[in-house]
């Protein structure tokens, strides 16, 4: 299942991310946010997003889909095969922008939300006449590199519109996992949340700066996690003995005193302060465009390199990015006017004489 | 500081990787460990690091330092400049070994405890001659590979002792992270530990799979924390407005009902089971040791790429890399004999006449 006119309803940097990611496979969008500045801060996106796309195709890209700026909801919508639904996380402006939308977009289409924690059983009850084509579809920032996208239904969710929506984001170089029980902020916010918490604490404790907490990871865990997850890591550490092992082992470790398990950090501003100014001390040399270019060339390159390993078939995200570059690669070829040459070629071929035939 | 003798009391997983860190770096290592099998142990995991390695100098491996199997603690230490602990978590059987270490070892030899969460505080109180040169030099699997090491000194720790501590495994390549307080699980398995507990609340709920968990991970932030930290990515998430901007909208997330906060998941064999056949379903085509090459592989592959990003400079556990290599490329060459061809020449170069001279 492929699309070729998608509506994006809210630009910042998740919407606009969807929007690269959507005009880079050839997808005309259009696009409904009230900012004023809105244009300038998909475009700035746009910019990064083609400089990623590059170096993943440097004969050059598929002819980008058009970019359409409406004044409503309504005009953004009315055509769409794909609405994808990015404004903040209030419930009541979610009710308010799908109902909106439901009103106005195709029966057909799929309504894809990029919520990161609220449930689509509460926000489908907005949507009075097509309930059922709603799903959460939560992708990860960088949306136009990252493949991952948490696709959930809601109660009164069609299984077939899971099904479409998992074609649509697949033909788009993208990863959709199913989650199976709807529950808030679904499985990757979950263990980020989780993490996060431990971090503030930490922080806030004066056990390390939050320079060190992410030279920890990179420099340890997040090497392995961008190959494998949790699981396998840890199937793969119990050794010869295996995953049961691991578990007979590490399990009861979680019965001892080792996370701030209890309590939530007081978000004071305080606390907001320290780590400011710590993030300032750790990242201030670089302003949030290079380091966004720097995060950019690093994500394109370990998918690239991921997708030359395990004999050459690709692992992971290298197996799926293999796959989509190639698959743009015939996009951009297709695009190619034909060249002055190779049409001088063509119609210097003798036509086959149609009388030789009978 | 480099040093030329080491010895390793456990060669389990952990200790195997320190062993072949060691040795990939030309020092010679004494271990002890009464596992029978252990020797088998240790030439497995040293095949897989020489295997990877060799990824990292296709033009050949430094001369690897000797391998010697000690009968005893004593013997094992008696004139090493490093000692790693590597036996298993449980307080008394480190102060057995740390006693024995601390009676045995050279007066200024550091000793380092692999512990991933007892407090050092509590481990040095058993030895009773030096217990000032014990540090807690915490690694990740795979030893070999994984640069970071959490540094953690206790209450009778010198600071000169993590001063030396860290320049001795930054020469073996590794980057060191000294934690200014110590706690329990120090950073990263209080991370880790954070983000275990939420995982297994997934998997016994039935929101996923041990592989959907996975895949979430290794196609989503798993590739973001391979390059930067938790903090450095979500400055660059909040945008032009920065990570003030960015915790202003997810700080009261916290309180939230997102993660399962209040509780631990009953250790079960229901549990147990659940994990262990779904990790199976996963990963079973493959033998742990296929898990291990493809891991190795992929780890050497993300550092290699990292190592050229930044405008060629390296970011990251690339650029650690990119030195670590070099080094070793420097090492290796070092060892050469000089080739028949080349020994030729020399031979046939006529030696200058002191005659001339005078």
């Amino acid at each position: 299942m492929t699309i070729t006119k998608a509506a994006a309803v809210g630009g910042g940097v998740i919407g606009a991310g969807w929007v690269a990611r959507l005009l880079l496979n050839g997808i005309d969008v259009s696009i409904f946010d009230p900012d004023p500045e809105a244009s300038r801060k998909v475009s700035e996106v746009m910019k990064g997003a083609r400089r990623a796309y590059k170096r993943m195709l440097p004969d050059g890209l598929p002819k980008e889909g058009k970019l359409t700026f409406a004044k409503t909801i309504a005009e953004a919508v009315t055509d769409a095969d794909l609405i994808q639904e990015s404004v903040p996380e209030r419930l009541d402006l979610k009710h308010k922008v799908l109902a909106e939308i439901d009103l106005h977009a195709p029966a057909n289409a799929i309504v894809g939300s990029s919520t990161s924690g609220i449930k689509p059983s509460d926000m489908q009850v907005a949507m009075k006449k097509h309930p059922e084509r709603l799903v959460v579809a939560h992708p990860f920032n960088p949306v136009y590199l990252l493949p991952i996208v948490e696709i959930v239904g809601g109660a009164q969710t069609f299984p077939e519109a899971i099904e479409v929506a998992k074609e649509i984001y697949a033909s788009i170089g993208m990863k959709p996992v199913v989650i199976r029980k709807e529950i808030e902020a679904f499985v990757g916010d979950r263990l980020l949340e989780a993490a996060w918490r431990e971090a503030l604490w930490l922080i806030k404790d004066g056990i390390c700066s939050v320079e060190e907490l992410d030279d920890i990871m990179r420099y340890g865990f997040g090497l392995r996690w961008a190959q494998m997850g949790m699981f396998q890591v840890y199937r793969v550490a119990g050794g010869e003995a295996g995953m049961r092992h691991f578990m007979a082992q590490f399990g009861p470790c979680l019965k001892w005193p080792w996370t701030k398990l209890m309590d939530v950090p007081e978000f004071n501003d305080e606390l907001v302060d320290l780590i400011a100014s710590q993030s300032d001390d750790q990242s201030a040399q670089w302003s949030i465009r290079e380091l966004e270019k720097i995060r950019d060339e690093n994500l394109v390159g370990i998918m690239d390199v991921l997708s030359k390993t395990n004999k050459g078939k690709g692992w992971g995200a290298g197996a799926l990015h293999k796959d989509y570059v190639k698959r743009l690669g015939k996009l951009a070829a297709a695009k190619k006017p034909v060249s002055k040459a190779a049409a001088k070629a063509k119609a210097a071929k003798p036509v086959k004489k149609k009388a030789k035939k009978a």
